[in-house]
């Protein structure tokens, strides 16, 4: 179960992936999958090699134009009652900083070999909000 | 292989669960889990009674403000090369139609025996976006 906010971290922290919702400059939102890793209250995503159309990314233009962020990790299964979410608002800013590679890379070992090349969003954890069927 | 526009629609509306992304009264982005269900170029998702904190739900009061919705099906696993993801971007209306819950009690089986009792979100698609590591 979680308990409170740090165990609802936590369980944050160990999903594989998150949604990072945006909103466009046109005041639309935008919503994309994303690696990433936290480091106490900082979320860390980078763009990395994985194909991509262009590298002229949404996700960045749109952070560009408002901080705002807002990440989702959830569980499904057809046994409802172990469902979960967990989701994370805070402030983006994009940075050079290669130093959060590491902490990818100690969670994703496809990054080891083929580190993310691309430039950081670190996320500033304002609220962590979370639901679970049992909860 | 995701081939085109019909064949990702198709791969969207076949997965159990959508992150959708609207847009706050204050300009950021909330995201949330939902089940849903797709008829032709529209999608339906509905307020059910899974346990919830209030039934005064931001995502209503959002689309309320601001009708533009985003919402993302992907798949995740330890082997990238297997990665997917599609987006479906529109414009949501709230009715209290009840008609769509047929849809979704055909797709979840949890719905026939308990039907969701909440508003509808119904959301014209717009665009469909994909993504494939391999495609």
């Amino acid at each position: 179960m979680i308990l409170d906010r740090a165990s609802a971290l936590t369980r944050f922290a160990a999903a594989p992936v998150a949604s990072l919702a945006t909103t466009r400059p046109t005041g639309g939102p935008h919503i994309v999958p994303v690696t990433f890793a936290v480091d106490g209250e900082t979320v860390f995503t980078m763009i990395d090699s994985k194909p991509k159309t262009t590298t002229a990314l949404q996700r960045l233009a749109n952070i560009e134009a408002n901080p705002a962020v807002s990440l989702l990790t959830h569980h499904y299964e057809d046994d409802w009652s172990q469902l979960w979410w967990v989701r994370v608002d805070g402030e983006a800013t994009i940075s050079d900083d290669r130093a959060p590679c590491r902490l990818l890379q100690d969670k994703y070992q496809q990054y080891r070999d083929n580190p993310p090349d691309g430039p950081t969003i670190v996320i500033a954890i304002s609220d962590v909000t979370w639901w679970e069927w049992s909860g």
